[in-house]
């Protein structure tokens, strides 16, 4: 990796702050504003809008289960489009700018189509372009295999892109420009008094991303936990400071217990009962989840008493049909008597880093579900993170009535932004 | 270059042929079945309906004159969407098929952004798929400079990739499948009777393509008569023979005296007048002309008996803006006195290999027209072509009159494909 000779911005854009010609025109404008005090400018972008979306169907719309090489070169179109009209855009404007693929700035993956990973970025090219005072236009969620081929990183990819960039140059701060104003207590459409944060650490972060809330892509922050560049989650449409990630010693702030309420609807809990009490048997249905690339959100398996146990698990609703497949299966050689898929839950979360180390926050989530009559169905708490699985119905009312518990009013000034 | 180990066949398809997911599907079972006597398939695609005129507005949309890199970035994505829909709906039916843009099959072409040329095909990689039993996609309209850089061919460039494609595989054939069923006469909307032919020469398809006929790109007719690569024009929704273009020589029945009536509007006729009769003045306007890129259609210009002179020349409708930059610039220098600009005209061609051989047909051509009460604007006359340049209002008229003078009835049977 070369270093940059002074010190890199990388700005990232999501889909709906390129949505539509007007917008990329005004992220045009932004970047020349943001370009008189940072010369260095990298911008990493999604496809316009709904793009991949409308190329996804079109793909369904000629085969049955389209995927693979071909599936990545279809989809890495999004991204070349929106690149290249933003390089269009600065340079109408007088400003120098360059657009690249994955292909022409060396982000080399691995080969695992639809989903790869990122291996190594060939900065040299970046490098030289911002050397001749461009701003580089980097297309996200896209990288080339050994073999020259396009791959893409999967949903949310150009995060990590961004993130990845970041890390390679040596930025200063990976900024991850989108359509909230930065990270929140709640989804404010749900919770409409949510708090804004002025900063969260990085494995909060983490857990709020993979918890639902749709911050960023959680091995974004990963990436730039690893590498030490802070991230500055903030609004595309205006200039006012957002929410900084960063590592907990660089933090100016007290945390707060809680920083996040966020839940997950779309997923489905599936049910082992009668499982046998050997060893091998857990690991061989969760090979097996993973070796048909399904991703499981949870596990939940209690200590069993008797004989026959029961394996509870968590997974995003679109893998429903390839679960029903390995559940047969299973039954069939013996590893479960009773094999349930409940479509109809979902999952609320409360994130923090003081978790763990502030007794009795766990006991106020289940007493205000219990208050509010909401039935538990399982629990999965981590460090960090409490999880509970309840039925669809109710899961608004929970989360807005958990955020009245722990952000009771407005009187969270330490870290609220309004102060 | 490499050459194929057996006979290779490239198939082009328009962008009318695959512009919906149903057309995409359509042309897989096409190329399925053709698979089955002709193992190695190489097909050359256009972008999806109207999507490159869709990126056009899109980047006018952000820029006022967008052009260069970036443009070609983002044209380039057209084909390389429609390439990788059809490796999956071919995939999805079984068929082995592996998708190809400009950069990943070695179409190396110069650095003139937009109107590119194809300097040399690196066929490696598409032999080596055909080794494989795969059909081959490649993404035409596009290339890769020395440096790595996307460019584009212009406007009818995937004609020119299929038949440079063919050329450098050693094809026995480069069949351009579109929405017509081979090379007629006319254009059928205006003039219901037009002929269809079994076969023409390249010349006169060279001659027809210039002459606003919609037959194929005339670079993509001259590069596989350099090559003697037979060109099969054909319907893309029925394997029915369309026509075939060949050299002469290899013309298995004798040729027609008119091979076409064409019409062409969207063009400006420009008249210098009072130019002075110096030698470089012609000279100047024309070299002016090509270094603002503007292509000259025809060029007329008398025997002048005076001191001063006129030339008159022929532009699309695209250009009017950039011509009146330099007549006023012209006009100042004193290269000519007035500087004239009709866009309220059009041009009929006559087109055919025996035209400067047989006397009476220019004549003819012109007889009808007087008869019609059409007055010729300016004439231009090649060893294969007559064109007149007429006022826009009488153009359809015209072309059904001079086409029934050359073919009067059915009694074409010679070369009629209905025989």
């Amino acid at each position: 990796m070369t270093r940059a000779s002074s010190a890199v911005v990388v700005q990232k854009y999501g889909g709906s702050s390129v949505a539509t010609p007007e917008r990329i025109s005004a992220i045009a404008e932004r970047i020349a504003r943001s370009q008189k005090f940072q010369p260095r400018i990298v911008v990493v972008l999604s496809a316009m809008g709904t793009t991949t979306d409308e190329l996804v169907s079109l793909a369904h719309s000629v085969a049955k289960s389209p995927s693979g090489r071909e599936m990545d070169l279809l989809l890495a179109t999004g991204e070349q489009v929106s690149v290249s009209v933003l390089g269009l855009a600065l340079q109408d404007r007088g400003i120098p700018a360059i657009s690249l693929t994955a292909t022409q700035c060396g982000i080399r993956t691995d080969d695992a189509y639809n989903i790869a990973r990122i291996e190594s970025i060939d900065t040299k090219r970046i490098v030289e372009e911002l050397d001749r005072g461009r701003v580089v236009i980097v297309a996200g969620f896209q990288g080339l295999t050994r073999d020259h081929e396009v791959t893409t990183l999967g949903r949310g990819g150009s995060d990590i892109t961004g993130a990845a960039l970041a890390a390679a140059l040596g930025a200063s701060s990976c900024d991850i420009c989108t359509d909230v104003d930065g990270v929140l207590s709640a989804d404010p459409n749900k919770v409409p008094n949510a708090t804004q944060w002025s900063e969260i650490s990085y494995e909060e972060a983490i857990e709020m991303a993979s918890s639902g809330a749709k911050v960023l892509h959680p091995r974004a922050a990963e990436v730039c936990m690893a590498y030490d560049v802070p991230i500055h989650v903030r609004s595309s449409f205006h200039d006012l400071e957002g929410t900084w990630i960063r590592g907990e010693s660089d933090m100016v702030m007290e945390q707060a217990e809680v920083v996040g309420v966020s839940s997950e609807k779309r997923i489905a809990k599936v049910t082992l009962t009668d499982v046998p009490d050997r060893p091998g048997i857990a690991a061989q249905v969760f090979q097996e989840l993973a070796e048909a690339n399904i991703c499981v959100r949870l596990i939940i398996q209690g200590a069993s008493t008797e004989k026959v146990g029961r394996i509870t698990f968590v997974v995003d609703d679109e893998y429903v049909s390839a679960v029903r497949g390995l559940l047969a299966h299973w039954k069939k050689d013996g590893l479960a008597r009773e094999a349930l898929i409940d479509t109809d839950v979902s999952k609320i979360s409360i994130v923090g880093s003081r978790l763990a180390s502030t007794p009795g926050l766990a006991g106020r989530m289940f007493a205000v579900l219990a208050r509010e009559g909401i039935n538990i169905d399982c629990i999965s708490s981590s460090e960090m993170k409490i999880a509970c699985v309840i039925s669809e119905q109710y899961v608004d009312r929970a989360v807005q009535a958990v955020h009245d518990e722990f952000f009771p009013s407005n009187d969270l000034t330490k870290q609220n932004v309004s102060n």
